[in-house]
């Protein structure tokens, strides 16, 4: 997969492709990731790339002409699947989005930061608007981040053990996680459960799913309607 | 506000204090964050802090000594107001939590990876669990990144201007931003609305907020039952 991501910031996501999961994603080649720096699309001695609301209102607004050339740049060469804006207005990502776009072959990220982009940028270019959630960032690079990070961990090979990425909380409707425990058996008093230590797989098999399903009770009880789960 | 992070790959979150809002957040002296390598609080020659789960299963587990070694140590100088953990089990993040936290003085959270922490440090220490949505990441920094963007530029004096947190989505009940926009006037025959350009601010006025209960009637439909605004 390659994900292209036009930014203002690129300061934030170059260190993200040498970290963690996203960089031995890259390193093992299962994506690329290609940053655009929007002030190079930029025109004039200043290389504006954002200027004050029309009709007025705080927060500077990212210009339009830098994304068309870019984006009309890259669509010369590249045929994308989806054209990304985030956005708080936008569907609201879930495990299911993640599973659709990892399948996706290239996809473009527009990244705004506060307070927007030009509309027409969005209303000429953008097939899909995703919130990461109910509340406000600063910017879409974080966005991205977190989009980048849940939809690589599910292309074939990302992960060292494929199992990890199947056993997912979201991935089995009406069960989460148990609780999971590591050595020491007994850390000063606090013990394992008992029977994750019995090498009786189908006990253990069903405690799992017993503790996977009142976290998913817990769950229901705390977050209410706010949950498609 | 002080936030702690105690992290098993601290190459995370450390750009993010040189970039973008949290830095300024930093250097304005808003807010302090200080990264903790779970390494450091390690045993042994490996300094190890994952092992195989009790039970078996995919997946390395976080273990106990070193988070309980560094929290301890936090805690005998600091008070913390929540100690936080990420995991797709948690209350989801909304914009009225990241008002909450943006109130208190010193938070501590713990930077799981995948397939968790021991269940014990849990049990132990944590005040909340929280998640950023309904979908997995490779680990808690990426959410620490997220949470920490979104409460910090709820502080005052974040944001170069006041307004434009107050101004936010999710801020007004039923109003969503409207879309804006910024020169040039007509950008190769896309025009900036004209009610935009009049100057008559009530007209303005009820423009936006008709755009706004717009883009939430689409957010809704978009989202169903899966929102709580």
């Amino acid at each position: 997969m390659r994900i292209d991501i036009i930014s203002a910031n690129v300061n934030i996501l170059e260190p993200v492709t040498k970290n963690g999961l996203i960089s031995r994603a890259i390193s093992g080649e299962h994506i690329e990731i290609h940053l655009h720096n929007l002030r190079d699309y930029s025109e004039g001695n200043y290389r504006q790339i954002d200027d004050t609301q029309y009709g007025g209102g705080a927060g500077m607004v990212l210009k339009p002409e830098p994304f068309f050339k870019c984006i009309n740049l890259l669509t010369e060469s590249i045929n994308y699947d989806e054209i990304i804006f985030f956005t708080p207005q936008g569907k609201i990502f879930s495990q299911s989005d993640a599973n659709y776009y990892s399948l996706q072959k290239n996809l473009l990220i527009l990244a705004g930061h506060y307070k927007g982009i030009d509309q027409r940028v969005i209303d000429k270019f953008v097939t899909k608007e995703i919130s990461i959630g109910e509340y406000v960032i600063s910017c879409g690079d974080i966005a991205a981040y977190v989009f980048a990070d849940a939809v690589s961990r599910l292309i074939p090979g990302v992960l060292n053990d494929a199992e990890s990425a199947l056993t997912d909380s979201f991935q089995n409707g009406g069960i989460m996680d148990a609780p999971v425990y590591t050595k020491p058996e007994n850390y000063e008093g606090l013990k394992v459960p008992e029977v994750l230590l019995s090498g009786n797989h189908k006990k253990i098999q069903e405690w799992k799913e017993e503790k996977g399903k009142e976290n998913y009770e817990k769950y229901k009880a705390k977050n209410g309607k706010n949950t498609n789960l």
